[in-house]
């Protein structure tokens, strides 16, 4: 796919306009039993009501067909093309883990294992209790600090999941995954896949060994499998590629991890829809562009609860007004991705987008659903179109050529 | 464009679904007349009702204002990017033929004209009845079994028109044509392009000394040019790259040469469409993957028969219950291209898409037809995005990064 952000850079100009996006996630979805979508059920007057004066279309996260995950989900809707850049498993997992992660550090997603001998009897150790295995995360913080010049941090996770950081200077992230990967199989040491990550190979292998000394009398979590080793990607920074100060509204770590990765400013909310958006008034002075996640669209997808959907969007609808009376100069309403209650998981459905701004087409839309998006003003266009067009409708981009 | 395989290379997985490709040739039309469509004046009830549950679209076959060849228009809906693999013309012509082509072969494609010392005078030696020229064919291959190490074999096409295939050991294909286009001017001896072609072109010149002396009586059909050298194309093979096992259902021999050449199964078949959707119920338990290809709604397009056009509709409809019996769980019917009746041809116009499937969006549209598919839930999108597409529908395409 073609870069916008070399399409675009010598054409962006600066001005005092804001550009609020709200992304709910996991929006877009197909129909129920009944043969509505939770955006057709949801009683929306707001958001019906800025449809009648928005220009609607509808997104392909990455490319027709594939499902992204909510890093190449995340990184299309900032205007990075989620084929060009990618963010490690690693890195994913500590962001959403509210792991801080630097530019010397190689972070990895950790399992606890059960093994007997070299052999794994169990990846996952039983599925401990999570403040079971936060127990452990304990003693091995406290039993191994450091290997050799490079410092070890273990962050706990969810059941037995886990995430260990290394810090140091020549670490690299080319590494094989130290996991077989099935049951009944021995022990993986990694192996560096470049000569740029053969120190870190020999501190993980180390490491591996630590691990199992440390936890040798524990009768589960005997062991630890480790994946998806990731550095701090480098990434171009939101505020060069596009001259906006951006704010980033977040509940939820991971999300808050996404923009900070892209170099947005991340700022503290409260926990509902309502705080997230009286977050954005507070600060509005200070930033030009705003992204406000919504989490609760896709988790309710997720679990297959149609009804919840339909209320997160309400709730959604009805704090809008204070994101209206800030009278943003351009209102970005869509997703990352759909999650259809049905599939109970990410799909590979294009995602509603609909923007409000002075200059729009407008005027063939009378409500904001997955269908009004298919047949709106915007067609169907890719997910890496939409910053292009916020900077557009806010005046920030100049004529291309004479 | 980007080349899709390579981003969904690692993310296909396998299950038992089955998966359905109906390929009416040329469907797509523009309004005549009385301004309709072949699509929208047939009586197709089938059609309409998988409308209502199905994802529609129209798709760009290469790239917007191109009017793709059958070669081209074929690969892509393969899931092939057509401006990246390319069917020579004398491949083409030979797979339409029938002609068996393998790893080791060179082949042509042939006209049959009329000299007068070394001037053509006409380039199609004045259209020969197809059995004059047949006896011609069966001439030279009489007189001519091999030249040097190469062997050399004729194949009849229709007026005009053959196919000869050399083969042997050290053939290239990158060959300047043995023709030189206009009448009126002096025969032409190839050239090779690349040293890998140097031999060829020996044996090529040596070729066209030889039938010219064979020939030397004949009236009219004196001399042959030569043109579109082409070996088999080196494409990945379809079954590796979508991890899917394909059959192909075809009347015509160009398109089972044509689905022969990406890997995929050819089977045994009869004339009428309701005979190749029985092939496919025999053999449903064998493949995972099935290509149909109706010919005559390109046929009768290229005839600027209209009515005719829609009667070839209106039996796919009639025989449709057969396919939908099986319940295949991905159902794509859609075009290898457009085929305007009033254009008498092959057109540039967006092709017509229907995906039948579990998780479809589904709902907006009442009936198949061009217009309706501009309005779709699938958008306007690219031949090529197909098969992801369908891998999608079927549940094997993993989600793309965490």
């Amino acid at each position: 796919m073609l870069d916008r952000q070399n399409v675009i850079k010598d054409l962006i100009s600066s001005n005092n306009s804001k550009i609020v996006m709200l992304v709910m996630d996991g929006i877009g979805d197909i129909p129920n039993e009944q043969g509505v979508t939770p955006l057709q059920k949801a009683n929306t007057p707001n958001l019906d009501f800025l449809a009648t004066k928005s220009d609607l279309g509808q997104t392909i996260p990455v490319l027709p067909g594939i499902t992204p995950g909510s890093g190449p989900g995340h990184l299309g809707i900032f205007g990075y093309d989620p084929l060009k850049y990618q963010i490690g498993r690693g890195i994913l997992e500590a962001l959403g883990s509210d792991v801080e992660v630097g530019e010397k550090d190689v972070v990895a997603r950790g399992n606890f294992a059960t093994i007997d001998g070299n052999i794994i009897l169990d990846r996952r150790a039983g599925r401990p209790a999570t403040e079971e295995s936060a127990k452990v995360v304990e003693l091995l913080n406290e039993k191994i600090k450091q290997i050799d010049d490079v410092k070890i941090t273990f962050y706990p996770g969810k059941e037995h999941r886990f995430v260990v950081k290394l810090t140091g200077e020549g670490l690299g992230d080319k590494l094989e995954d130290a996991d077989p990967q099935k049951e009944g199989k021995p022990i993986k040491y990694t192996t560096a896949l470049e000569p740029g990550s053969e120190k870190t190979a020999i501190i993980v292998n180390k490491l591996l060994d630590k691990i199992k000394e440390v936890l040798k009398d524990n009768p589960k979590m005997n062991f630890a499998l480790l994946r998806g080793f990731s550095k701090y990607p480098d990434l171009p920074q939101f505020g060069n590629v596009f001259k906006l100060k951006a704010a980033a509204i977040a509940v939820y770590p991971m999300y808050r991890g996404l923009a900070k990765l892209v170099g947005m400013n991340v700022v503290t909310t409260g926990q509902t829809v309502e705080d997230e958006f009286n977050t954005v008034k507070e600060i509005w002075n200070e930033f030009d562009f705003f992204y406000i996640h919504v989490k609760k669209t896709d988790s309710y997808g997720e679990d297959g609860n149609f009804e919840n959907k339909v209320k997160v969007i309400e709730e959604v609808d009805r704090a809008l007004p204070i994101l209206l009376e800030l009278k943003p100069d351009v209102l970005i309403i869509t997703g990352d991705h759909s999650t259809p209650c049905l599939m109970k998981g990410h799909s590979f459905h294009p995602v509603p987008l609909m923007i409000s701004a002075k200059y729009t087409r407008r005027g063939l839309s009378k409500t904001f659903d997955e269908f009004e998006c298919v047949r709106g003003t915007l067609g169907t266009i890719y997910a890496v179109d939409i910053m292009p067009l916020a900077l557009a409708y806010s005046g920030r981009l100049k004529k291309y050529g004479a």
